[in-house]
């Protein structure tokens, strides 16, 4: 186990990591760094894609979608919060961040747009978050889609991938409610867990770092109402969005 | 010595902290909390009020003045990083936090709306982050007033704030340049030191938590250059304002 693992497990165990780590994250990803593949190496240079529906995108200014590292590019949700930390604290790695994510966005249209808004940037790091609206427009969308079109989809979207960019280091980020907003109801459950779970067998089968949300933002609940973290439970509010970047640094080791 | 600093202190001897702490605010803060007075107390409910001029304003949205931790109230800068990761971090406390820095700034334009942008609010804890304008615009301006101005108006500002406020924790941000941006020239050197200085020195005489600021950028440009951080050497970019919001977060205690 490398230092820093055990160190962090010491920590857990004296019961002064609150001091360090946010209760939330502490309590929803305990056990996170043995769940997933190795850290997230950043070599100089590396460029790290953040891909997705509307939680990721949350307002990005596409005409400046090629301004790397930018403020407006990146938007005003969790990829600003994670892309900006990610500059600050490893400011001697020359870091190259996009934020990608289209609104309403299901798999098959990532695949759609995938040579441009992927391949072509060549990342050394691909994170996405995709899958609220494989599930949601199903009811309200008219989308014909199932839990399989979205595993189907997904796996050959990655598999597409890694045979490009055979060294790209994945992140899959699970797909996420924040229970009791606005936006839902009972009929989400369970059939949207099969699409969480999905996400983390694929993220298993692909050695990708996996980001349990879910487990976040019930944690989440425990400490602030629903509104807090995102009213309609489908787009985190900033608190939200800052939980979610805590998770992603932790989840990646970082 | 609370136990936290005890362990803070021993992290750093270790040199395991750097996956904890950035490491630039570890480089440039390591003596901040017996510099300065105990942590911030959180009290549920507790008003949290930033002020300041551009640095802190940074783009925020003036017509939801009063719409409390509301994502476009906060701005784009260190404002908005430092009070979404309060929220998250601290979501059990039901924070109260309001931006009402405007940009271009100096002390006396602070007591001219201070009945309405800090009495009014009542708030538990103030921070301000005050003086680049009140040297700034003796160069580019036509402002006549002088360090003696600043200190003056600036002690007269906290005393008047501390007589009506007597329980009001402060938190008084250190003025800052980012060496070598393109705003700055060598006749900054060494006349604005002495608005960093008499900061710390009104921070000590009315007990307030004193943000380092200059250090963390000093060592920040160990890192990457200015363009990096903030191209003019007064705005931070989205790196910079992180900088500012871990080196507020540690000097606070939170």
């Amino acid at each position: 186990m490398p230092n820093r693992r055990k160190f962090i497990k010491s920590v857990a165990l004296t019961g002064v990591s609150a001091a360090l780590f946010p209760n939330i994250i502490q309590a929803a990803m305990p056990e996170v760094r043995e769940m997933t593949a190795s850290d997230l190496k950043l070599k100089n240079g590396a460029v790290i894609l953040l891909q997705g529906d509307s939680i990721t995108d949350a307002g990005r200014d596409r005409e400046k979608e090629d301004k790397v590292n930018d403020r407006d590019m990146l938007g005003r949700g969790y990829s600003l919060y994670t892309a900006s930390e990610l500059l600050a604290v490893h400011a001697d790695k020359n870091l190259q961040i996009y934020n990608r994510g289209i609104s309403g966005n299901k798999v098959y249209q990532l695949q759609e747009r995938w040579e441009k808004d992927c391949m072509d940037l060549k990342p050394d790091v691909l994170s996405i978050l995709i899958g609220v609206n494989d599930f949601w427009h199903t009811k309200s969308g008219g989308y014909a889609g199932t839990i399989e079109t979205y595993i189907n989809d997904y796996r050959k979207l990655l598999s597409d991938t890694k045979s490009q960019l055979p060294n790209i280091q994945l992140v899959i980020c699970e797909p996420f409610t924040i229970k009791g907003g606005k936006s839902l109801d009972n009929s989400w459950y369970p059939a949207f867990d099969a699409y969480r779970e999905a996400a983390q067998t694929l993220a298993r089968e692909f050695k990708a770092i996996f980001v349990p949300f879910q487990s976040v933002f019930d944690q989440a609940l425990k400490k602030a109402p629903v509104d807090y973290w995102g009213a309609d439970g489908v787009h985190p509010s900033i608190a939200g969005a800052v939980l979610m970047k805590n998770a992603w640094l932790k989840a990646v080791g970082l």
